[in-house]
């Protein structure tokens, strides 16, 4: 099928034209906006643009978005992502902290794993969906996705009068990711990286940097994250990692919005927010990680039981859209005939796939592949099918 | 006295240069970051910068720097501040959780009155400072600055149990400041206008658009906030105002650096941010708003108690730097010989002064007017005297 322009699929109304133009913006650097340990490195090897994440710039690209895909899918990208910040609970109660902050039962996890673990509110609304590590019996961190989630664990805490203490540690995440990354974490930390399995960490040091090497990481390329426990080192981890990356052709890169599209990895903020997007763990496809069975206590345990004994209501998919419109930076309503049925909170042209794809969320009676949708844009309306996720 | 070249106060050294040049940078639009109800208002209008606030755009400034302070001080601007989000409270508990939130006694506070509120952790360290709107006895609004107040409330009250819903209603402030603005009140909703008092606030309607009309803002030039209560109507809202402030000089502008430097306003987020440069009220000159004495219950009471008991080891100054030193964009040591003593936060050339000011945090033995501190910048050291606040 051939695949239609823009101008064509589109139908143009009165509202502005966000063009492909104005997807980018300049931003002031301010005081109220972090600068991550990296952040002098990135601009040295040229970074072109940032977003906002945690109150922190975060690189969003390098000035070269395909070559920075294709290096992800491969060889090996390296990623500052410091703005990842960690909420660390200290004490005697910090696992039971833990454990009280999320619907995934870690009876079962020990020293050294890490878990993907959905946050949500005493409603059932997720509120973040960060990674646990757990450091030892009473150290835990959540290496969380863009809220104030130590404003939550800390209230939490203290209205229970768990001996437990809520901080946010010097600890600058650094990302690498892509096939060839088991390469570079051998030759920077030997074989035992063979040994760490997914989620899996070690409190090491590198060259005398401090630092939890995890095998994780937010792409489907398998990798590593460094987090860095000296931000005074940044410049040095960030130096180490890309001269021992050059055989396996190394370059800076982000987070990246195709792989995650492709991958069916959510980002909170961007396809939920508590704010004006709330979803139930459930409807976004993490009811898996949802378990009532195991009967411990967690913050809207209640809502959740209701929510499973009801069935959800609307449930997360892909989209596969008409031609390559330009994606206006917001999250659009999917209507089916004159019906709003949902919305999908991106989309973005993909090669692998080979068409224009988005994910979103829709109510159950749409949700099967190939349903017939459209998506309304600032610029018009454009067609979309419905399939399911991952795409690839 | 002759004001001294950056070139010449300045010794250089070899970390990065982070010149004027880089003062701005790039930033991706995704879906992740919100974009205001005024965020196409604000095009059309020419804006040329952004920050992101509350996970949300806000404009910088539209070109003209210099323009923009001129018509703050002498006519009247026009400002997006949506990112100011509301974290609305309600149910028969509302005033309950108002006022366990804040160490200000809010006994007094009657329907239609705005309270300046710092809000504090268990610990006494501030976590925002936002305006309390008290619509009725059942509903208030916290006007946040920069974290993510709505988990904090929510957390508390669901602990406690309290019959009261925290949300983000869609509310978006807009303001207009300047010694012009009450004429462009005036010429929109009348006489009244002049009734309001500081803080104070009533519902409304212009031209059918729902709002709420606040005697505020943040700027010590005087002016009104529109809290319009329907998103779609901000291209509306924002022409309507915009028209009647034509003949007074209107023009676009946005939350001002240099005159909330000469004013002393605090920024939450720049000044101070409880991750990692965590202040009690007292150090930051909000003493004034602890009302130990009122007897309440309130979180953080202990904590304050204790600090109000051995005084305050900081405090909240001004400084005056030599020359025309470019900000860095982040927090800068405050040398007294060898010794740190604290932290300038800010600082920018201020015309009104003539001099290059800044606000920050120091130790209480250096706080005297006149004594004499270095600044240590990415690109060398600068000479610059403790002085009060605000400069004017």
């Amino acid at each position: 099928m051939q695949l239609q322009e823009p101008e064509g699929s589109l139908r143009r109304n009165e509202t502005i034209n966000i063009s492909k133009d104005l997807m980018s913006l300049t931003i002031g650097i301010g005081p109220n906006i972090r600068k991550s340990a990296y952040f002098d490195s990135t601009l040295r090897d040229g970074v072109q643009s940032f977003s906002v994440y945690n109150h922190m710039l975060i690189p969003g690209h390098f000035g070269d978005p395909e070559g920075e895909y294709d290096r992800l899918l491969n060889s090996v990208a390296q990623w500052d992502v410091a703005a990842q910040r960690q909420v660390q609970m200290q004490g005697t109660d910090a696992g039971k902290l833990a454990q009280y902050l999320t619907p995934r039962d870690l009876t079962k996890t020990k020293v050294g794993q890490g878990r993907y673990v959905p946050l949500c509110d005493h409603q059932g609304w997720l509120i973040n969906d960060p990674v646990l590590l757990k450091l030892s019996e009473e150290t835990y961190w959540l290496s969380v996705a863009d809220s104030d989630i130590h404003l939550w664990a800390a209230a939490i805490a203290q209205e229970r009068g768990w001996d437990v203490r809520v901080t946010e540690p010097d600890v600058s995440p650094m990302a690498i990711q892509g096939p060839k990354a088991i390469d570079v974490a051998e030759r920077l930390f030997g074989t035992m990286v063979y040994d760490l399995k997914n989620f899996g960490f070690i409190e090491t040091t590198l060259n005398g940097i401090p630092l939890v090497l995890a095998k994780s990481g937010w792409s489907k390329q398998s990798g590593f994250e460094f987090y860095l426990r000296d931000s005074a080192k940044g410049a040095a981890l960030w130096g180490v990692v890309k001269e021992a990356g050059q055989p396996f052709g190394i370059g800076p890169g982000a987070p990246n919005d195709i792989e995650r599209l492709e991958s069916g990895l959510i980002s909170y903020g961007a396809d939920i927010r508590w704010q004006h997007y709330p979803a139930t763990p459930y409807e976004i496809g993490l009811g898996g990680l949802v378990n009532l069975e195991a009967g411990h206590e967690f913050i809207g345990r209640a809502a959740l039981e209701a929510a499973h004994n009801s069935g959800p209501k609307r449930q997360r998919v892909g989209l596969v859209l008409d031609g390559t419109p330009a994606f206006p930076g917001h999250p659009c309503p999917v209507l089916r005939g004159s019906d709003e049925i949902g919305y999908v909170s991106e989309f973005a042209y993909s090669k692998r796939v080979g068409r224009t794809i988005g994910v979103g969320l829709v109510t159950l009676a749409h949700t099967g592949t190939g349903t017939n949708v459209m998506i309304e844009l600032p610029y018009g309306t454009v067609a979309a099918r419905i399939r399911k996720i991952p795409f690839v």
